[in-house]
């Protein structure tokens, strides 16, 4: 239910006003589906509240999540809601010269990615951030996981972040307020099935 | 990844493009969160097809999943995408006269949804149906499971359908295509945080 009430009530000096607005690190990540579809859901709900939105999507390809993309956008666009930003991994980012993304590795592209990150959340640029399938550049070890993790801890103001991917690192989780994993408990590929526009993108 | 190959080719006399075009029953199910926002995120591909896409919510209040349904009606109202019809409950169901509506008890109202949805699927009216919190009806008897499993099994032409909630009964996981169990690892509430506006609603 919405508005459930906490298990426990903690000692820290904190008013449930305040313990109420403590900006949220979400983490989603298993090896069932769901992780980044329910990251975009979420997405849906800042939209509604009016909150800046920034999409960084760590992966290799610019056609994934195409139909997330396009609907965050037209959502973002409409001005009926928060505004929407998306940055692609998979098109070299936005922010770096179109001649000097050809360059990168992707191991720095990801690196790339999460500077831009820091530098977001220093300037409080966005109240939500998804950091699409950035488990895997931490482990991977591309970028370092404490960093992120001590980053996250210190992040001024109000600014959710939610993370999601497979084998999220351990520090990861520790840090995390919310962490769900998806279980596949069944999935069309096991029977044959292969991946169907609508539904896998 | 998106296009995924299938660990084993079924003998099952379907082309690959027409075990690809199967419509899909899927169950979000477990204690975790992310099951309705996963539904949701789904349903932003599906208009990104420009498919029609169905919401029923099963759940009494009206208030439920706000930023979702304000979000997917103006996907569905600005022309880019697919329409979108969204069904409540909470509001005792729009195609109920509003004075028959307070007579309804929360199981009458979960089967006059349920009856809806089924003349929806005979008249093809969605490609996408999200069912959002039906395993409860089902969990608590007021929904026959066997018939639900019959009709979503014997559904007309490519009518994908996604099922949410806690205790999705035996028989639909069994009949269902994809199943994902969203399992809690950690959960703010735990830690004395009540939920909060864009994060839970």
């Amino acid at each position: 239910m919405p508005k459930g009430q906490p298990s426990v009530v903690p000692d820290d000096g904190l008013t449930t006003r305040q313990r109420r607005n403590r900006p949220l690190l979400a983490v989603h990540t298993g090896v069932g589906k769901g992780k980044s579809t329910a990251a975009f859901g979420l997405a849906l709900r800042a939209w509604n509240q009016g909150w800046p939105i920034g999409v960084f999507q760590f992966v290799k390809s610019a056609k994934w999540r195409v139909g997330e993309e396009r609907a965050l956008r037209v959502l973002g666009a409409s001005g009926e809601g928060g505004a929407v930003t998306w940055h692609k991994m998979g098109e070299g980012w936005s922010w770096i010269q179109r001649d000097a993304r050809d360059a990168l590795s992707s191991e720095e592209a990801a690196r790339e990615g999460w500077e831009q990150v820091k530098r977001d959340l220093a300037a409080e640029t966005h109240r939500l951030y998804v950091l699409d399938e950035f488990t895997y550049p931490m482990h991977w070890g591309w970028v370092d996981t404490d960093e992120v993790v001590e980053v996250l801890r210190t992040r001024p103001g109000t600014q959710h972040v939610v993370i999601t991917g497979r084998n999220a690192p351990r520090a990861l989780i520790d840090a995390a307020d919310l962490v769900t994993e998806m279980t596949k408990v069944k999935h069309p590929m096991d029977a044959g099935q292969k991946g169907q526009r609508g539904i896998e993108w």
